[in-house]
């Protein structure tokens, strides 16, 4: 269906600031300029600011069912302690559930596209399959490689089936957790996995104090010069979640290398671990994109959220205001998130010819009133529920605030009951 | 209208992590517990959170008009360049429709009470008249004493007016400005006007170092310390926005003699002034409320928001994620805050006797699914659009998500020709 959306303020995220008055033609699933463009629908969108759609950089989709469980525990540790005997017996359907919620939560914030890091990620996939949304999901890979011929077989039998199925929209990375939890050996086989299939190597990467120390008590190195000096990067595209202790050395080669880093300020926060020095990143040169982590240390998967936090810690972690504008910390939800996500040939910016991957975002609301500067106002006024409409490559995934592609009241009835199922098992 | 809310999730806020399910009968606008209590409404409340309505504790209304206004200024001082001109053509028209603005975007969100400070105060006491809010209306003081009989008149008119007209919802402090913008013979005038007619004292207090330190130098001490000492703050209850830079021993004094601390965590992220240490002020036995500061540099008045972000500031300023548990951070946006407004006699908690200053948050969404411990998922899983029901003093103001004692949208058309207006004087 062919849409036109007229009298749109548009922030297109192609130019610094850059923002204008006037209509989107969203043809066979991407922005067109074709002068005999027919719509079958339109929108008048006088009220609205229409933008790129965001994409969330990092997450662990199903791990919604953990939100606010024993989160006041004493320390990371304790918590994981509450979270590990759920994880050891969480089944499929469980993971279908939970990530309908998730997806739920994402697109109603404008959320499009994601990059994942879970188990059972068929189910995953097929959520994502049914939402109509895009998504890169991990082939996660946690500790050592014993059995691994085994425990990687259904990999390939659900990234051929998804890849075939999804029209695109589904693309697969290899995900090692970390290297706390996940030997040498088995990043040397993510590597040898994306050569021979293809894909991006996304792990977590330095995200504690503790983490570094470690590395450097264990392997006599920083994380990811462990990781580099051990050649386990090389010739791989790479995306690091968290990223909050990186040596200055670390920086560089995140540059000279074009690894992203994903800042995940509200995991951060949460869990203590510290904030991000992302101004670093960004004047070092190196692509910074934003994820809001696992709603178990989050505790939601609210981009707009996120983009708001990440401008506050901006604001006062480097006692400048303007370290960071408002267009910075959106070109992170967008354009950067899809270099981070190898997908910024298809969308992260609104230009003719790339997928239509756009929100609307509902001005008419008091705490918008006066607008003003419209980057101001998405970073720092609007919430998620002022997401008024999105599409993921042309096709409508919420209108006036109602999901379209997913029955959010049999999701939430679902996963409640999986819950409870869980916490009594 | 006598109102029953019926098997809530209520979080009464008496008690530590106390929460339990049942029914709140609302009878002549208090809390009751009368056996022979007829409703003349019920609500159920089944999927509802049920606490006491939030308490922003120091605001000013009517900078709405300035959100996301010029807010990407290199610093403060040419950001203020930029607002003075502005706030100086302001007419009685702009503050009485930029006060329901604001007033729209509070109950939205969850707020019923607010500590206010800014000019043309009879404006904003007619808007909280007409929207039946509480509120604590700063008298404002700025600058020196000159004309200052000419200039104070109008106060004990309009004071006495709404004093007699609200029913007790509206209140009046005195609000010197700050000690970097008021001379000392003002804030003694000031308490003056307080022992003569009643209220609460209520002025900025060290909220960027750059204030301490010229203080330090002009007057030869710490802010407060410099009132105390001048004998400005004696046999008077005082409530300072933000002591982001609060001395030790200023944080003793606040403990001694009953000052309460607002702090204002968005503002002093926005305008990169510092992270104040709340921990160390609750620890010290000093009563920490929570504000929103004006929407100007905020850039809105969401007080769900700014329990979110306190809560992130308080879990990784302390390394520590519980420094401030999701409890501790809703005490001080509700019982906290009573305290500091003086009208914890009356609002604050859920207790029978009480005023029914009450809101419902809808947790039947996603990003509440499953909801697991309700105090972690207020503040950090839900959004000010959860909120979906707000009663002050028994008074209905909102429900499902209808503001009813505001026509926002005429708010929004003449606040919008007003701030058009205002741009082209």
């Amino acid at each position: 269906m062919n849409t036109l959306i007229k009298n749109a303020l548009i922030l297109d995220m192609t130019e610094r600031d850059k923002s204008y008055r006037g209509d989107i033609k969203i043809e066979n699933g991407k922005i067109s300029d074709n002068p005999l463009f027919k719509a079958d629908r339109e929108l008048d969108a006088t009220n609205m600011i229409c933008m790129p759609s965001l994409i969330n950089a990092h997450t662990h989709t199903s791990m919604g069912l953990m939100r606010n469980y024993k989160d006041t525990a004493p320390n990371l540790m304790a918590w994981l302690n509450e979270i590990f005997p759920i994880e050891a017996k969480l089944e499929p359907e469980d993971i279908y559930w939970a990530s309908q919620i998730a997806l739920s939560e994402m697109i109603s914030t404008g959320t499009t596209a994601f990059n994942d890091m879970y188990f059972m990620m068929d189910q995953t996939c097929e959520a994502v399959y049914q939402a109509k949304m895009r998504a890169n999901i991990g082939k996660t890979l946690f500790g050592s490689l014993d059995n691994i011929q085994e425990r990687l077989k259904p990999f390939d039998e659900i990234s051929e089936k998804y890849l075939s199925k999804a029209n695109g929209l589904i693309k697969f990375n290899v995900a090692p957790h970390a290297i706390y939890t996940t030997p040498l050996e088995t990043y040397l086989y993510a590597r040898d996995m994306i050569l021979d299939k293809g894909g991006d190597l996304h792990t977590h990467m330095s995200e504690t104090q503790i983490e570094v120390d470690n590395s450097i008590k264990d392997f006599g190195d920083t994380p990811l010069m462990y990781l580099e000096k051990a050649h386990a990067l090389d010739d791989i595209k790479v995306v690091l979640a968290h990223g909050v202790y990186l040596s200055d050395d670390e920086v560089k080669l995140c540059k000279d290398k074009n690894i992203s880093v994903v800042h995940n300020p509200s995991s951060n926060c949460k869990l203590a671990s510290g904030i991000a020095p992302i101004s670093k990143f960004r004047k070092s040169g190196v692509n910074v994109a934003l994820g809001t982590d696992g709603a178990s240390s989050n505790n939601n998967l609210n981009m707009m959220e996120e983009m708001h936090l990440a401008a506050m810690l901006s604001c006062v972690s480097n006692l400048d205001p303007i370290a960071n504008t408002p267009y910075d910390i959106i070109k992170m939800a967008t354009i950067n998130g899809a270099k981070a996500l190898s997908i910024d040939d298809k969308v992260g910016t609104i230009e003719v010819g790339k997928d239509a991957d756009i929100i609307l975002i509902d001005t008419n609301k008091p705490h918008l009133t006066p607008l003003n500067d419209p980057f101001s106002a998405v970073v720092y006024s609007a919430s998620g529920s002022d997401v008024d409409t999105v599409f993921c490559k042309g096709e409508m995934l919420m209108h006036n605030r109602k999901l379209l592609t997913i029955d959010v009241d049999l999701a939430m009835k679902q996963t409640k009951k999986r819950w409870e199922h869980l916490l009594t098992k």
